[in-house]
């Protein structure tokens, strides 16, 4: 098939010069839309056989074209399929090989349908499979979480705020603050996924068409939930993949801040963690080195996912309906999103189910900062002082110690009482640590019972979204 | 009240030096957070009836404290309060003037609550009302689209794609199509005020607390649908503002293309539209010029909001737990993101009740561009051709019609014979514009039919949403 | 060699387990980066030798390094080099290949350095090559502008503010307008280029290095103009891939700006143009469509080079000295901004070689929008009276001229004088197109004289520009 | 004046509806550009005088425009202006008080200009005088580090990369790391100040003007180095403020990593410095608190600047020519992003001078993490063992040490050489941090002398840009 046939079998007889070569590449989306393959053959066969109900077309021509198509879709698979950037995308691909396939019947499978309202079908087909990937993998991190948290019940390590050190926490405690941040993600997916599932199929190149198609069926078998209800808005809306975009962005961003801590908690200075060695590397110059990479690096592609976002939002800013050209953008950024947010999802799965948790660093850890400040200002209270005036008392006992070099816990029941009345024995008892921890008993707080009750609920609340995924 | 002093009266008597005033601005939030007192002191009332209830404060403090607090609602209320950039931030100001007020029952009132907590509860409140709030001007740019497309129902119009004229359409049938892109919009904030719609308070600075706390009760005063289930995730979590920015950067961008089509439709050359002049401005130089300035600044503006996401994103990535001063930077932008939507809206809404359609230009212009064309090729299909076949023969017309300046409707039942022995004379009734519309009749299509049953949904979808805006 | 052999090789002993297959594709980089492989040849080339000199390694082991690396650039260039992803980078792909072709000599290579000064350098070094061939496509565009004015000089067209037209223009002006926009970005490369353009080499991991190196060699023989002044900063410093990453965005920016136009003057409505076949394509449901694409997919293609800038700073937002894995994240999106300008800046400059004008059309749109009324408004202003007042008395003409349906030019002398006064005879001459065009003589100003001035500047300085492209 | 006078002043008697108060406020641009007043002054002023010049206004109008506009200037300087909404700009209040003042030769200073190419001037005028500004404090910054560095020479530090303990460095390098970066901000802030150095004034609206105006007479009056070239350009481009919004983000990108590292060493984990009180804040409910507050601000309003970018380069991402209103919203970010950096260089400048180095700590610090491994295993290929091995070697001995619990330094020769035969005694030698240090001899390495002579050419450097910093 030369150049200029292929011209002709996809633009008709409009043109009178053939695309060069450069041109052709620049403007086919082949090499990104090929991904769609699965989608655009299940769009196809559910549209054959709709028209074939509708008596549009044949029984015979809708047999012919499903059988066609289903070897399509078997070379594809098998790697058999000749890819060529001729065709300028997946759906010209598969249109072109049916027709060599099958004849003419192969062109009657167009009927009805353009362009615009195939690649928005095939798009949110694949984006709910995306979509559903990436709400299984979240919720197997979430699994992760869950188990290192029950693992390591009773841990304590320094809470902190503004990276020093604030109030002593269970380990267990903090690992859940990331339970519930994937948890909520799993929600921004789940909404993404909805907003990817309704069928635009039907509209045509903008206004609808004249062919009697019955698009509830094409809906039912190829399992959306609805059908759009505007032709024009069903080619030119693309809010499902900003959604997906974003979900993945958020993730990114609490992935983000986990690889932060573990990065921290890996250092000399912290210690707090070991990661397996698979989930670090080492120096080409330097024989000691056990460096995080792995948290680095996406931590780094936190990066590129907000870029992916920003990129399509500024794409689709100030288009004209319908249909435009720039939109073809839409699925680059998109699938490097996706997978970005889905290997980084495994590879931080599998560092947290490897890496060690230094208990003795982190208790030693917990010890340092005077952490104890806060509960042995609430103890003065407890005796009747206003919370202010025991911040400032304990505050300038803080930093009489910081001079001295000693810690709260180096103080004598002489000395306390010394810096005011109401520091009495049990003063003391406030400064015990896992009496600290186990103290802060309400709901959410790090508190031993409220941290079961935390995890028990977290598993619920896990088994909830595992078994109504996509309801 | 010396510096020195206020310096001792936040945070105790820690300091050695007094922050200079520089620093002091530089730190301060006060400027962009007061806009949070009604969500402060409603936060500040329900913790205190909750400490009282809980028997950790008296019912005289609790007393004297809502009263102080209304008291001092009344004063901002009536701009008689003095905001202080030495208080720092909201919390502060208004807990300051408390003390100030009734003595030391003030200091009681943040008993078991830390600023983290109580900055994550107040932002979640407002964000709520923020967010309901936009939802409601959503719909009633929604309600002003649906009267639009009711007014103009049966005017007809070029549709276009690659800003090429394509299809006729019912202006109506263009119009609709935005709004469902609200509705999708209010879809989104309905989310993100889900996700604002839990409360953090009873977290304390990040490990709970000792007192016992009832925070049920504080939820349902303060019409929280939930508790947090996390203290550390409680005061470190910014999804929800994340959300909001989102949901608000989305909406800039539909609004942005519905700007967009307004400046082409005003254009000498479109002429589609004729704005009012209470929405369009003059030239200082150019006394004939009319300028489409309002969609002109809000499709502007759509950048400066996606501003504000990315620069929310990016300052809360690797972000270790659990409070950062960092996400002090989290309200201007929501707020920037919040206002320019919401006065977008407004803007909107009023230049579209009151622009003036022209529909003969519009009439006019929908002759143009061959748009009968893909009809002309589908009566081939009717009557057996292949459409590739049939797409291939009139795409040669239009090239021969062009060449002679003349248009398919110019074209004799002769001239179209000539050309294709199909073309006979049903094809002359396939050019017929209005017929052309009037045949898009599936579900979401131009046809006056489908667009009249598409208007029914419209309401109906417009009114569910309003009923049950946050259920 | 086995994977634990190979990890052992590249981390040496300090690893008990090795990477499982999924953990070595994410850290891999050697997909992208394999791209730097001829920088990567050269810099090694340059080190050897310089080692050598410095009697580091022997004469012997040199040679035997730069003729087995001459032979793996041969390899590589005819396609027989075999990537394998376990070789992690390109670097270490190139490394031990060396090694497996010139036994331990190979090793003594890496003598002195580390992959971080070596990354440093090799994407320096790719850096320059991007942005010059970058520099010498802006030039080629500029040159095609200068082309088109010049053909086209005459050629009246209205000029635009608001999308609304304001005053006529030379269509040659309007074309020159861009000419300086590309050749501002030829400035904004030159300085990425210098930024580039200093060598890191000799910092070894992050502290410089105990061998005796000689840098400004190495810096000679690498066409390096300085060598990096801290170690530190070298290993760490990224702003040079900013630098160019910036400078293709801002280009893009140009590039949307003109597509915006080509794609406003190919639509029906203002038919000021008309693309090329090559240049434009067809719709696969509507016959008569010649889609504008190529201008819309540079136009939407703007988005991911923002995305790409976006990203790259984020990255590198917060990230401690001296090199984190981070930091590998920087030269995906920079080779996809480089080319994504690159093929952009290609297609643009066969768009615009290919385009046709039409000029009547142009003049035809000249004549409305009442564009002659700023003239008339100054020619009050000749006649002694005030700006603003002059203003008032035009803008009051224009609104009745419009609501009579009349041009300006369709007034008689009668009916101005009835107007004012001061609307004379030649009042009627400052209504001719022609005249206004030519009147506008300031320096940069449309007027003919004006515009060849111009275009005799613009010439000037693309032939400076060239000439001394690097310098 | 009447709402209805104001608006007839402004735009003439084209308008029949008086633009309501919401849309004015939307419309408006005074809020953000009255901070153009001094340059929105000295603009007229050039322009005035160059009128009277070239015969267009006579003598005495000037006068009376310089006199009324000096006092204009003095009553703003001293808050006696009063600024009304209504004026919607800077530019439109200037002018309708010099009106109101000087009676109507006011009216004749806008003779030969538009609001397009004043508004262009304005903006160019005031970003020259903010990046001015901006090289200054960024300078001032430089000398800070200097001192700094200055100050510490001698002070070892471990030198880290992916966070870990990598090769023992100074401080002082570690701190001219910074210095650079901030020298490269220099020079970016340079390039964006010669980028707004051209004078778009006497492009009028988009087409020049039939007025004899002399441009270069103005430019020279208000220091400009050149006239713009084309007319539509002037007043389309605003390269130069993303310029200076791109110089703004990198140097805010260099802000964070230095916060990101003061934060950590402000950690009680690490210790390496201590900030002083009055660059760190306290807790409200911790008082043992000393939050780094200041860094962690700086590190978040890095999001903010790179936000401010982004929505620039979308808002100006395909506008046509020549003017569009959006324009109107490129101030607003760029003074975000201007004193954003301002106030944070400030913030960074007094941090530095007053934090305390404990140097023991780093001393302390930089013995852990096996940092001396790579110059053992230097050690070994200056014994002739190809680097690879040796560096296969060390990591194992790292690993049996730190499986022992042992550092390098506690080896005794006995162990060292039962390891290897080629770890002698000048192995033990090899061990030594300050000899480590002291051995990166190369150009810009950490060595004592390298540092020595780097912080020589720094202050040349500075010295230098100091003084022909605008040249």
């Amino acid at each position: 098939m030369s150049e200029q046939d292929k011209n002709d079998a996809l633009w008709g007889g409009r043109f009178q010069d053939a695309p060069e070569e450069f041109t052709q590449e620049f403007g086919a989306s082949l090499p990104v839309d090929q991904r769609l393959w699965r989608s655009d053959i299940a769009g196809s066969i559910a549209h054959a056989k709709m028209l074939a109900r509708q008596d549009i077309i044949s029984d015979e021509d809708a047999d012919a074209i499903v059988d066609g198509l289903n070897r399509i879709a078997a070379d594809i698979e098998s790697g058999d399929f000749d890819f060529d950037i001729a065709d300028e995308d997946i759906h010209m691909a598969i249109e072109r090989r049916l027709t060599e396939m099958i004849g003419e019947a192969g062109g009657r499978l167009h009927t009805g349908r353009s362009r615009n309202d195939q690649v928005a079908t095939d798009t949110r087909h694949c984006c709910k499979q995306l979509a559903e990937g990436l709400m299984s993998q979240v919720n197997d991190l979430r699994a992760t979480l869950i188990a290192l948290a029950e693992r390591e019940l009773g841990t304590i390590m320094p809470g902190y705020t503004h990276l020093q050190k604030a109030q002593p926490v269970l380990f267990s405690h903090h690992i859940l603050a990331y339970y519930w941040m994937f948890t909520r993600d799993f929600g921004r997916l789940r909404f993404a996924y909805a907003a990817a599932d309704v069928l635009p199929l039907g509209s045509a190149a903008l206004a609808g068409t004249t062919y009697p198609l019955d698009r509830d069926l094409i809906a039912e078998e190829l399992d959306f939930s609805s059908v759009s209800p505007n032709s024009m808005d069903a080619v030119s809306d693309r809010d499902f993949v900003c959604d997906l975009t974003y979900a993945a962005s958020v993730a990114m961003m609490h992935l983000s801040r986990l690889c932060e801590e573990l990065i921290l908690w890996s250092s000399d200075e912290f210690g707090f963690i070991t990661l397996s060695d698979a989930y670090a590397t080492g120096s080409s110059i330097m024989p000691q080195k056990k460096n995080p990479d792995f948290a680095e690096l996406i931590r780094g592609k936190t990066g590129r996912v907000y870029g992916d976002l920003m990129a399509l939002l500024t794409t689709l800013k100030a288009l004209p309906l319908a249909y435009d050209k720039d939109m073809q953008e839409d699925k680059e950024g998109l699938f490097d999103a996706v997978d970005t947010l889905s290997s980084s999802l495994a590879v931080m799965g599998g560092m947290l189910q490897t890496l060690t948790v230094n208990a003795e660093r982190m208790a030693e850890g917990a010890k340092g900062g005077f952490m104890a400040a806060t509960d042995l200002a609430d103890y003065l209270v407890g005796q009747g002082m206003a919370f202010r005036e025991a911040h400032a008392i304990i505050g300038k006992l803080v930093l009489d110690c910081e001079q001295r070099g000693v810690t709260l816990q180096d103080l004598s029941a002489e000395e306390l009482a010394a810096v005011d009345e109401h520091l009495d024995e049990g003063a003391l008892a406030a400064l015990d640590l896992e009496k600290i921890v186990a103290a802060r008993t309400t709901d959410g707080g790090t508190g031993n019972e409220a941290v079961t009750a935390q995890l028990r609920t977290a598993k619920e609340t896990l088994q909830d979204d595992q078994l109504g995924m996509l309801t």
